[in-house]
């Protein structure tokens, strides 16, 4: 009896070793596919401490070529050192078309966590699924495939496993106070988590494994990834469609509406100048030691003024604190992932200000008119920046967006005069002349994208620039005023 | 007399402004001519403590455009904390060809700082002058413009700015405990900065400034920094020649003498790949808690089996402590860049291990080979890379470096064997086949360099790869003697 046991225990340990390699050789032959077929692919792996993430993660790898996966082991940070949005360290990560980016342990794991130890509030905890479905959304809607998978192990072998962990000198560091917490408090882990997956399994659908099966487990997840990367390449790359949610709008005129005639003398612009300078320069000290971001989007008009303008505001600021963007074409690198990626990387640590010189909003203007992106693409952006924007202040960023405004006279007079002066001419492109021709379009999305991006929480502000000293003196108040609420705002809140 | 005195100051000080504001507007003429001539520029502004280094580095940006320059403001870690070598993020903020960096101190109160507060030993200090030479050596080298400015204020005039700072409560917070501490030791840093300043301004002289006086210590620096491009834009980029130091190096054989003969049985093997994967697993938990950096190179030819090598390596490792960085063409980023760079900014933090599928050996084979670069970089290279490894090793980094040897027949018989099996064509190219075309050639090249470049610190192991079996515990072998060692020395040194 117990020989035939034996047996049939041996024998299903090898077949499953046979089916686990036979698993990983599709694997590794799906990678020309996925390369072929340029789609990237989030396997998120989630699960209790000591469930053998690291182990599963081992056995994904084994045979693939390391220039097609990479594997990120995000931390969770205290809150209170946090520097950048929650979900900053998992965007950073996700990988370009045709390749893989294993999490070992995500969002999920971080929004739980800090829930648990009530580094966060109750309010927090629901914006951070919200935004966590957002996320799994947008990265879906622009073809990602995504993978979640999560081990579970139960409380006794957790018991086992970190026991064997902390006997054993050489492994005993591998064991900190976060997962002893969570031992002991497995219970409350335990609801959290699934409390999470219930809240957070629309967009991609979780997986749950047993993690005390190590390779059974291996198998199912190996399973899981080979067909949904086959289905994937079958289906071809998804491009979802807009979706629709009432953002609280702020109602803003068409710019044909807007009185260009504003302007400033010499004296007053000086004086004002010199007084909101020095009042930004001390605001940046109390924004430093607050650790508020800032986050300044400059658009307009070609030749309207932006550079002039954002000069006059870093010349007020601390080199140290702050960072210019200016946004052009994508690099490769950029172009292969999700179009918010290369604004995400660019986001000011807490503390810092950045200036988008031209922004994420180069996707419903230019991208849109020059046939850059899809028209579900475009579409799409208007919510997904909303959506992204709703991301930053919640953060507790300062976000501010400038339009800078002229009218076409004005214009062609600052073109022929960079064109008839020499240091200016590099200033002047073919484009800029070809880009003018199409003022009327323009003028048609760019009516279109302030009438849909004016969010209450990240209004737009429209800046008359036929004067550029009006026009500066106009963006360095309305910046006094949005630094001192928020200092203000962040003073009260630390105070209650 | 005294109205007289007066009207004289005011002049003076207009003048002043003047200069200041015509040698603003030229550095904005020569952002183009930097552009235009490829031209990287590094500005570091070393100085005392509220010297005003924040203050100059604001004035050289104030007119300039964005795209053009970045600030860094690095900061000096206690040595205990630095997880990489101290010039890793001074060479990670390197600009682009035609671009200007702003280093708002850098290597020198990095080294400077950590010496006073006896961080590093009196050994670790020369080394590192040492290293910031040869630093600033290859970053010459290959074109880069360096001006390095010192900003000099005595201690009273110290005094009397951190006292300002302290007593303006919207200050104070600029004013840290490394401030008070050097105003305290102001003789002793006095000392160390002219030290350091002696033995560093042979490659790019260092000039100091009077930080007591704003405004013409900018007319100077600015100045200063108009004329430097201004020579280099009319000399044209500078290519240095190799600099011969004699490092202690290891004979090696030529290729051709290699015995390729070696194989090893299929039982062996696998009791010994287990048995060593099991061993670099235990090792790879010291490394982590040891902090010791770990950086293994592969080149060798292609079909070698560095793949599969390397395949056998990572399955024994933590996929959170560990990397494989594949090197093939670079970025255009990178390109625009010294070629170190891109290897640089991927060194693994000290207790993680990675791993480069090629390297920047790079330099003196292919692209020696192929004319992607000059002949005098190919040659400065192996001088230049034999001070590369030895700053990693003096860091503390156990750096191996596999050769993974065939012959031209195993070659042939493996690339045919990938054009006749469909899972493995996508492994070969007709360039492996015009490498191939090319055998001679390289192996020219290749003994050349594992001549020149196996220097005692960081040798170079040929790996015998006709039989794959073989070079796979042989490479194994080599890592879990070099790591025992580390781990070992590591020990020693701490006991002591």
């Amino acid at each position: 009896m117990l020989k035939d046991f034996e047996t049939k225990k041996r024998e299903e340990k090898s077949s499953l070793n046979a089916e686990i390699s036979e698993l990983q050789s599709k694997l590794l032959g799906q990678q020309q596919l996925l390369m072929k077929a340029k789609l990237p692919v989030i396997v998120l792996i989630e699960g209790w401490s000591a469930s053998g993430k690291g182990s599963l993660i081992k056995e994904f790898i084994s045979e693939l070529d390391p220039r097609f996966y990479h594997v990120e082991s995000p931390k969770v940070l205290p809150e209170s050192e946090e520097r950048f949005p929650f979900l900053y360290q998992y965007v950073k990560s996700i990988p370009v078309n045709g390749k893989v980016t294993f999490l070992d342990s995500g969002w999920m794991e971080n929004v739980v966590r800090k829930y648990l130890r009530h580094e966060i509030t109750k309010d927090e905890y629901r914006h951070r699924i919200r935004q966590v479905n957002e996320l799994e959304r947008q990265l879906r809607d622009s073809g990602y495939v995504i993978l979640k998978i999560f081990l579970h192990i139960n409380k006794a072998v957790q018991y086992d496993r970190l026991f064997e962990l902390v006997e054993n000198p050489a492994t005993e560091w591998r064991v900190d106070k976060d997962d002893l917490w969570q031992h002991k408090e497995y219970k409350r882990f335990m609801e959290a988590y699934d409390e999470f997956m219930d809240k957070t399994g629309d967009i991609a659908g979780w997986h749950v494994l047993d993690g005390s099966r190590h390779k059974t487990a291996t198998r199912d997840a190996l399973k899981l990834l080979v067909q949904r990367i086959d289905r994937a390449v079958q289906e071809g790359r998804y491009e979802g469609i807009t979706s629709e949610e009432d953002f609280p709008l702020k109602e803003m005129p068409k710019l044909a509406e807007v009185d260009l005639s504003q302007s400033m003398d010499d004296e007053e612009y000086k004086k004002e100048l010199k007084k909101l300078q020095n009042r930004i320069n001390e605001l940046h000290n109390i924004i430093y030691r607050k650790r508020i971001p800032v986050i300044l989007c400059y658009e307009g008009w070609d030749a309207a003024g932006k550079g002039g303008n954002i000069r006059r505001l870093t010349y007020a600021l601390d080199p140290r604190g702050f960072d210019v963007h200016p946004i052009a074409a994508p690099q490769p690198s950029e172009a292969a992932r999700h179009y918010l990626w290369r604004f995400w990387t660019r986001l000011p640590k807490s503390g810092h200000i950045c200036i988008f010189d031209r922004t994420w909003y180069g996707r419903v203007m230019v991208e849109r008119l020059e046939g850059f992106c899809s028209e579900k693409e475009w579409r799409r952006a208007y919510h997904e920046i909303n959506e992204f924007e709703r991301m930053m202040t919640e953060w507790g960023a300062v976000l501010l967006k400038f339009w800078i405004h002229i009218d076409q006279d004005v214009q062609l007079e600052r073109f022929t005069d960079r064109e008839n002066t020499p240091e200016k001419q590099w200033k002047i492109t073919d484009e800029d002349w070809r880009n003018r021709e199409k003022w009327d379009e323009y003028e048609v999305v760019v009516d279109e994208m302030l009438e849909k991006t004016s969010t209450r929480n990240a209004p737009w502000y429209i800046i008359e620039s036929n004067d550029k000293k009006y026009a500066r003196i106009k963006t360095l108040r309305i910046i006094v005023k949005a630094l001192e609420k928020a200092c203000e705002k962040h003073f009260r809140r630390t105070m209650e």
